[in-house]
This record gives structure tokens, C-alpha cells and sequence, in this order.
């Protein structure tokens, strides 16, 4: 039997169906017990058939997790439905990853602005720690509860971060263009995601106020000691996973493509999960995996530094970053159980 | 028997392909002779087998076009190769609308230092009239030699126009992030181009030398009458058709959403096809039309005007406007022949 | 003004955005209402964006109807509505093209079986005339009630009906494979056609008992005057539009692929809509246009029949065919309103 | 050091990059040369991204493999190449397992027909096993030559299998409706597999003639004792992983659903990569994976019998059923490094 023992509360959405996909074989975790409220009485694999044979459980209802000891809890639940949980359960008996956004903002009154909703948990909110291991990996490794960052979020921040920390661009006015997969927007139908609608279609969407711009200003402002601020765009790629994100920002002072890309080397060169790239990335390359890859070059003419990232937002941006969280938390192998090679073509 | 006759040269490719697809019911004009180099001999309906019993002509050798009178010729050729026959064939005998890149710019010298190439026309390019009719209709009309526009440059030059045109934004620093459709690459193979390597992907190229750049900032600076400077970003996505641009600019004074909608309907409240819409578009919504839909926005947090626009790259973005100039050229209303509605979904 | 006058009964969905699109610019149609009862008041262009500024009418609720002298009405409701529309209105007033399955059947006994509900219109589905002209088009021209064929049965007895006719092929165990675009769905949210469960995806489904079952039969039998029996499965594509159908039959006697051929084109040499190919169709073929192609070849090895056909489902599979039999009710030529050119690439 | 020492030949394509994705991982090889004659120099990383970092081998001239000690040799080659490699080369300083169809057939005669190619190893082709674990899993033990299965062939043998052995389905007339992801048809560039071509598009191709049709034929011949017949027709799927295979076929005695159904657990109740469905299958069930789906229902209506099945092509239809195939050979656990879940969605 191995030896962590794991729960996921709310496994009938994608985030959930991914963290089985990593956990089953994961060598360290027992999967104990996943829950949906709705769901609860059904095996998992007739909600999720891709898992039949190979993960027969039942999803149970949430209260039955007091039936099990459990070493670690995941919540893949939406925001707003997790901080009850984390009021009603606590920290204490399990540790916490919450793939939500209810605890990656500083402060309920941030939370409240954007999420236009009454923050419950006010001082676990303060003490989470916020789950991206490349920036933050100390205090992850010392936390109970993580707050697993966004899948936009991952893809602005990775290659803004070191631009940022060693000072080469300005704070303010960057612009940050991004284009998700549709899993993105989760397992619920929506008009928006009905297939013929999304078939051969792009489109922007949320502009000007996705809850995700907070999350990348205050993660990015906490890593490097400064205010920052960015416009942040999102797009609707006609795709199932993936996410690119292209910034533009302003050079601080003379710059040029090698100071850039050295800079990403030297705060990502040993990291197990970011490729620093000589060429623009693309989002088959690390699906279905834990990367993400980096670029970054210098545009002499307009005189702006433009990255490009991508990423898997099921796995770096959401369930392959919480099992990366959980190893850290409980001390094993960093990579161990997520090290997946992309899946292309 | 129609009264316009009409000329394909280089209808091997999707350009040529759609140009029939239009030609071919339009009500004013007789499509004479379509022509190949590699291709010459072979039915028209062998090499675009959608057109089987629609348009069973044959593909000739471009020599052979000296057989025909014709009142009009479409160059459907790479760039390079439509200024060698502009410069043999002269525009005297018919009129020309070249939809390669070989007339688009002011000057040899912004040429050949885009293209990496010696222009063999300098008189002709300085004489041709970009065809953007929305922006330079009159001078279409009385042309003999239209260089036709990029589909990139319509997307991008269309929502930026009016907006630098009433001294809304600054004229330096705009950030253009556009993503075009497979078939702006055109039907020649290429390993890039391979459906495994698109499908479920999507990234950014050519960056910060793509030889729209050029094109947008002296379109944009001639109708302007300032000098425009833009980043230009493509990346590719994994659909056939369609361009979308988001656009990033600083407002010159105070702005807010209304006055700058205001200002695209100021400039296209009478257009018969461009959309000033209150919501961003999406490229699904052009599908195979001639309409391009544009948006603005104000984000006050960050101090930036936002625009996103939406056309089909092989239509607006090259045939369809082809048409439209034509329809200019020879005083017929402007839409004959090309009000498709949109496929969708 | 235009001279027939028309309404569209349940234009919140594909079949009923179709019919706007082609009905828009035929020449001899005025299209006086639109009717949704769930939508009404709402304009048209809100539900389906790619209408902006070119059909700009608003959705009424069915009971307006009566405000206008209409000579004919499409019926773009689900089955088991339309009936009820035929019930209440009769077709004394206008001429009525349903679209749905309700009149498509011989009886309402063989309705009641495939459909699982009472009908309520016997007359009526006595009388309806089979909307597909290459085969019924007398019937047509003289009807008052249209049953527009499903999209399935339209792919599937194209390329039958000439081997049944002629003796060909036998008429029992004829294996019929089709694969449709997720369109042939409806425009309602469903799990299934939620964009990442199709995307990347195939599979059948409605094994043994889809509804089309028994129209395809009793279509074929009516036609060749002999008692027909398909094995019909479909699949779902993950593409918007379009419909290939693979079928599998026993030669009654020697048979080659030239005789098979020829048997097509004696019966659909003058069709203007059915192309007989010399090699096998594919969907982006016909995409956005009236058109079906067919083809057949002989199996010498297996001693067996092969076709293969496609056409846009929500063309020649639904809103163009109701267009093409409404000419013929009136009189106008067949194809009016509908030569639209195949949409490819 | 890992105990298997493993070679790939032609490693620049879709078979040679998937078998690198789960080589690299597998816990007992190490693949120590990989060979490319058109690449060789080049790192695999610059011509399959997704490695970087992760695969940073370079490429050899299939020469340099006399310069290592191999325990097995993977041939990714073109047919008509790897039977001069085995030529060549031999089969008795390392076990080799061909993935091109050279070896799966049971004569140079039936190959000859088929491939309209000489065969030039005719000892070999006699004595190579056929690399289908589930029906041949003891001769592929003993085997130093193992032919791998075409993908198509996989998808058709797994239903079909139990239901000739059993005697419960005829032996003559089987219809084998397949449909593919384009990678089936390599990495190679093609106008068939231009993305503009397949995208939103599906076709048939290859038919009465596709050289998958003896194979399918005589694996199914020599497992059942009996001379089987198949009519097979592929299409292409605008995806890019996957095959659905539907056939058809005539029940010999009485049968129905349950009989079907426990045929097929009967023969594959402990298989680790088939899984007997009670529902059809859908190929994203199965992406990424080794796991192969399969379905069976009877048709009272029309006395027949209906398979579904599902596989990814490049896993359990090539280089996964590969290294299935090498566990068996060398005495591992059969699924030792292929047990990674699917990917979906």
C-alpha cells in the first residue's frame, strides 16, 4: 500500500478526471475516496468511461470523508464552494490543495472585488500559500493548505517572472494576450463551448475583467518585491488543452534577446518542469504533460520584449501543478509521478 | 454573355480557387481564361475537385492570356513573380488587381528591405492604389493597378484606421496580436502546414519580421497622414479560415468605450461590409462572407484602447476584397456578386 | 417586393439560421416572420450573431402568425411539434414544408414505433408528399404539406435509389455507415456534443434503432416499388457540417463498376444538384452548398457494392432541399436561391 | 543502467517518435542508438520539440548500429526498407520487431500481390511472428523476429477474433468500415494531409485495394482455422490520433447480445490492454494509451452482427503494441511501461 493517502472532493469535472489520470499511477498515493455531490452513488468510470477497468471506484458524497484518514485533500470544486469546505473541515486533520481561486488572492477584500462574492475564510486566505513551485517552492513545501494557481495565471507569470525579478522591464502596461483550450472552461455544457459553436471559431472573451488578472498582478507583485500590473486577454482556441500566452512589455533599460533569455535560464536552468526555449513554443509540445515552456525575445524597432509560453491547463495548469505542490508538501522527488513526456502528435 | 471579362492568373492555388468560387456567379462578369504554370492542361475541377460540373475549364499557360480581350486580370501569384508580369504584360490592355504583396508598399527600397528581393517595377508600384476601399475608394476607382490587400493588414488596419484618424491613440507602440487560418499559408505543402503538426495546436511566428508589418504601418500612415509604428505577432490557428486581431494602443486624451465605438461608426456607419459591433466578434460570424467585424474597448486600469476584429482571410482578407475593388473599378455597385451571408455555424 | 411570402416556424435553431441565410437573398422570397417561442421578442441577430445588420427582424411567438398572408411556412420544430402546428393551422391557408421527422413516414403505425408517440395528424401523414425532387418531384409540385427528408436518408437514398431502381443490388441486408457533423445535432447543449468530448473524437452511437431507419426504407421502397431493408449506423464527426455515407450491398446479378456508374448517371444526369463522380466524394466537397455527390464502385474479391455520398447536412440534408422543393411548389426554377458554391478550402 | 539495450531504425517519423515517448520512461530499457538515413547528425530534439530536454539524442546513419551491443532492434521504416534491413543485418545478434507491413503477411507471394514489390527475405517473412499479443502471445515469446500489426488490422482482428473462433459469425462477406487519424498516414507531407485539405473534411480512400485488407484476412485466418474474407475500406478522420472500426457481419446460428458479448470477455476477460465494453467505444477514450475497446451487438432486424472497436494508432496500433510485444520477448511484465491512462479529454 502506498503510502500517501489521498481524496479528491468534487472528481466529476476535468480537473478531477486529471488528477485520477496522474494519481492511479502515481507511486506514493492511495487514492481513497473521490466525491460529487451530484454524482454520488455512481462509479466514476461511467461518468468518466475513459477510466473504465483502470479506475473503478464510486464518487461518494463529501461527508464521507470522515470515514477515511486522510493524508491530503484536493479540492477540484468551484470557487466559492471550496472556502466551505475549508471553513467546515479545516486544515488540521489533512492537508489542502484547492484548485479554485478562493485562496490565491492576498486578501478577502481583493477576492470580493473581483469574485463579487463574500470571502468566508478570511484567515486561511492569508496564509495559503500560493502553489507555483518555480516561485514559491519554500513555502509550499511548508504549508497546509496550497492554493493552486490558475491555468492563465501559470502561462502569464512563468515568463514574466524573471524579466521582472532582475528588473529588465517596466511594471506597469504589460500586456498579457493569452489563448486557452476549451477544457479551460470546464465539463459543464454552455452554449459557449457546444461544439458547433467553438468548431473553426476564435474569439476574445471576458475583457477587461477576468478573475484571473488579480491572480497574475499579486503573484507577480509578492515574487518581486513591486507593484505590478498588467492587461490581461483571454481567447477561446478552438482545441480541447493548451494554452498560449504571448506579453508585450517595455524594456527598463538595453536590453536584447540574450540578456532576455539568459535571464530565464538563470531562474529556471535546474527547474524539472520549464523548458527555456531558443524558439517560440507551442502548445502540442507539452500536451498531456507537466512543462511548460518559455521564450522571450527583444523587438529593436518598437522597443518591447515579447515572451511566448505554453502549457497543458489540465496538468501545469491545474493537476499536474497540484500533484508538483503535493510531492514538495510531503517531501518526495519533485517530479515523481507527473513525468509524462508531451504527448504530440 | 456578361459584360466584365475576366482573367485568373494563378489559379492553382486557394486565392485562385476562391476567386472562381466568387467569379463564377457574378452576375457582371465573364470569366475567360484561367491559368498555371505547372498545372497548364489539367481541368480546373481535377485540381479543386469541389467545382466538379461548377467550373470545367481549362488551366492554360499564362502566355495563352494574349488570345483573350480581357477587361481585367487577377494575379493570384507568390510575390516576386507578379511584378514580372506587370512589368511584361504593362496594364494598359486590361486592368490588374494583384493580390501578392508585390505592390503594397510605397517604395522599392521599404521593398526590397522586407522582401529580400530587387523590384523590377518601380513605377508601377508607386502608381498602384492599395485596395482597401473602405480607406482609399476613390483612388481604386479610377486605377488601373490595385495592389489588393494582406488579409493581416485588413484585420489590423481596419479598427486602428479610424481610430488614428481622429487623434484617439498614439501613433507609436501599438501591439498587434493577430491569429490567421491555415489557408493564409497558402496550398502548397509544407512540413508546418502538416495536419498532425496543426491539429490541436496553436503557436506564434514570424515574429517581429513578418512582411505585413510594413504593410500596416504605411496603409495606416497614409490614411492617417503621421507616421504609424506597430508590432506586428502571428500565430497560427487550427482552423482553415479566418483571422482574428486584438489590437493594444494608448489613448491620446481622455477616451471611453462610447466615444471610441463612436469612432468606428463615424468611419463605417455607411460601409456595405464592415460590422461595428458592440460585442467582440468571432471569425465564425464571417465565414466565407466579405464582412469584417470590429470592436473597441477602453480599459481604464491599465490605460489602453483595445480592438478586436474578425475577418475571413481568403475573402475579405483577398478574393472577396478583389471583387470589391473590381466592382469599383468598373462603376458597378460595390457589393455585386459578394454578399454571401456568413456560414455559420 | 418579393413575391412569395414566407414564415419560419422555430428559428432558434441550425435548421431555422439556415433557411434565414439562404432565404435572405433568393430572389422570389420575402421572408415576413420568424417565430421562436422561447426566444420571442428577442432579435434574431442576438441568437445568432452572424446575422448583424443583415437580418435584422426580430423572433415573434408562433400565434402572430396569423397577422400576415404567408403562401408558405417551414416548419423548423422538433418532432412531435410540428404535428401539432399542422393540426392547428391545417394547410388551407399556406403551403407548409416541415422539417422535422412527423410526416415523413407512410403511417402513423410505423411512426408510433420508431418515435414512441402518438400521432395526431393521420390525414396528413398520409398525404405528405417526400420532399427529395430526384426521386418524388411530380409529388412535390403538386403539394400542399412537404415532408423535408432527414439529413441521414437523403446521403443514404441517393446513392440506393438507382441500384434498387434497376435491379441492381437486393434489396435486403444493405449495410448503410454514415458519419455526420455534430450540427445534424440541433443547436441545444448536450453533454455529448459539449466541444471537448467531440473534439479529437469519433464514435457511433444509436446502434439499431435511429429514427432514420424507417424513412430511408420506406422511401426506398415507395420509389422502387419493392420491400427494402437497410442496417443503418451512425457516427459522429467531429466537423460542424456535412454527412458521408459508406454503403454495402449484394450485386443480383453481374455487375461492374461501369454498369453501376452509368445506372447513376441515367437517373441523375440532368439532376441539378446530384454530381455522379468518378471517385469517391468528401464533405468540404459540398460544404455550404445544395450539392450531393455520389459515387459507387464494385468489389469483385467480396461480391459486393460499395457507395459512397456526401452532402452538407443542413443544406441538401435540411434548409437547402426546403428551399429546392419550395421552388418547385411555385413553380420558380429548381435551383433558385441555392447555387451557392461548395465552401472549400 | 536498465537491463535492455534497444535500437530504433527511421526514428525521424510518427512510429519512431512515439516509440522515443514511451521508451524513455519504460523502467528496464535503454535505448542507446536511434538511426535516421535523411537526418542523421541532426538532435531527434530539433525535429520532434516535444523532446527537448527530455530525448537529446542525436540521430546516426543506420551504419553506426554495429557499434553497439543491442538486445532488440525497433525497425520504424518505410515497407520494401525493413526487409533489406533484416537482410542485411540478421536476426541473430539482437530479436528485432518490424513495424512495416514487409513481414506480416504468410507468404512472398501474397506479399508480392499486395505490395507489387518484390520480397527479398522469403525465409524470414515465413518464420516472423505475428505481433498481436492477445491471439499469438506464445509464438511472439519465442520469437526473434516479431512482425508488428498495422494499425488498421489491430482494430479489426480484436472484435472480430472471438466471434470466428467461437464459430458464432460467417467466415465470408465481413465488412470492415474503418475510419483513421491522419497520423496513420506518417509524418511524411502530402496535398491529401494539408491541413486545409482534412480540416472539417472526411473521406474514403484506398478502396477494394488497401494492403491492410490480407493482413486483416490472414491474421484472422491462421488464429480461427478457417479461410476468413473481409471487404475493408478506411477513411480519414480530420484528427489526428485514432481508429474506429466498425464491421458487419452474418451470424452463423442463433445469437444475441449476451452471447456476443461473452465471446469476447471469454477470449479477453484477462487481457491488460482489451477492454470488452458494454457501450461503444469512442477513440479519445483511448488516446495516448495502449488500451483497445471493443464492442459487439446483434441486429435482429437485419440477422447481423455489429462490431465497434477503438485504438490509438500510434500506441496499441504501433509502437506501443511494439513494446508489448518486446515484454513478452523478453520475459517482462507484459505492460511494463505502457500503462499510462488515457488521455481525455
Amino acid at each position: 500500500m502506498s503510502g500517501i493517502k489521498a481524496g479528491i472532493i468534487g472528481a466529476s469535472g476535468y480537473t478531477g478526471s486529471e488528477l485520477v489520470r496522474l494519481l492511479t499511477l502515481h507511486p506514493e498515493v492511495s487514492l481513497e475516496v473521490i466525491t460529487s455531490e451530484s454524482k454520488a452513488g455512481e462509479k466514476f468510470s461511467a461518468l468518466h468511461p475513459q477510466f473504465t477497468g483502470l479506475a473503478e471506484m464510486k464518487l461518494q458524497k463529501m461527508e464521507t470523508i470522515g470515514d477515511h484518514e486522510l493524508d491530503i485533500v484536493f479540492l477540484a470544486l468551484p470557487h466559492g464552494v471550496s472556502m466551505n469546505f475549508v471553513k467546515e473541515q479545516g486544515i488540521d486533520r489533512f492537508k489542502v490543495i484547492d484548485l479554485s481561486g478562493d485562496f490565491r488572492l492576498p486578501s478577502t477584500g481583493i477576492y470580493e472585488k473581483w469574485y463579487k462574492k463574500e470571502h468566508i475564510a478570511p484567515g486561511e486566505i492569508q496564509n495559503a500559500a500560493y502553489g507555483l513551485p518555480e516561485l514559491f517552492r519554500e513555502e509550499i513545501k511548508k504549508a497546509d493548505l496550497v492554493a493552486n494557481p490558475g491555468c492563465y495565471p501559470t502561462s502569464a507569470i512563468l515568463p514574466l517572472a524573471p524579466l521582472l525579478k532582475y528588473g529588465l522591464i517596466e511594471e506597469k502596461g504589460i500586456i498579457t494576450d493569452s489563448k486557452s483550450g476549451v477544457t479551460g472552461a470546464g465539463a459543464k455544457v454552455k452554449a459557449k463551448t457546444h461544439f458547433p459553436e467553438v468548431f473553426g471559431n476564435f474569439s476574445a472573451y471576458g475583457l477587461l475583467q477576468h478573475r484571473h488578472t488579480p491572480e497574475i498582478e499579486h503573484s507577480l507583485s509578492k515574487f518581486c518585491g513591486q507593484q505590478i500590473e498588467v492587461l490581461f486577454t483571454p481567447h477561446l482556441l478552438p482545441i480541447d488543452r493548451g494554452i498560449l500566452t504571448t506579453t508585450y512589455s517595455t524594456p527598463k533599460s538595453s536590453v536584447n534577446g540574450d540578456t532576455l533569455h539568459k535571464a530565464l535560464g538563470d531562474l529556471y536552468g535546474k527547474e524539472p518542469f520549464v523548458r527555456v526555449l531558443q524558439t517560440p513554443p507551442s502548445v502540442k509540445n507539452v500536451r498531456g504533460s507537466n512543462y511548460s515552456d518559455v521564450f522571450v525575445t527583444y523587438d529593436p524597432r518598437n522597443n518591447k520584449v515579447l515572451t511566448v509560453s505554453a502549457l497543458d491547463n489540465l496538468v501545469k495548469g491545474a493537476a499536474g501543478q497540484a500533484i508538483q505542490n503535493m510531492n514538495l508538501m510531503f517531501g518526495l522527488e519533485e517530479a515523481t509521478g507527473i513525468r509524462q513526456l508531451p504527448l504530440s502528435p
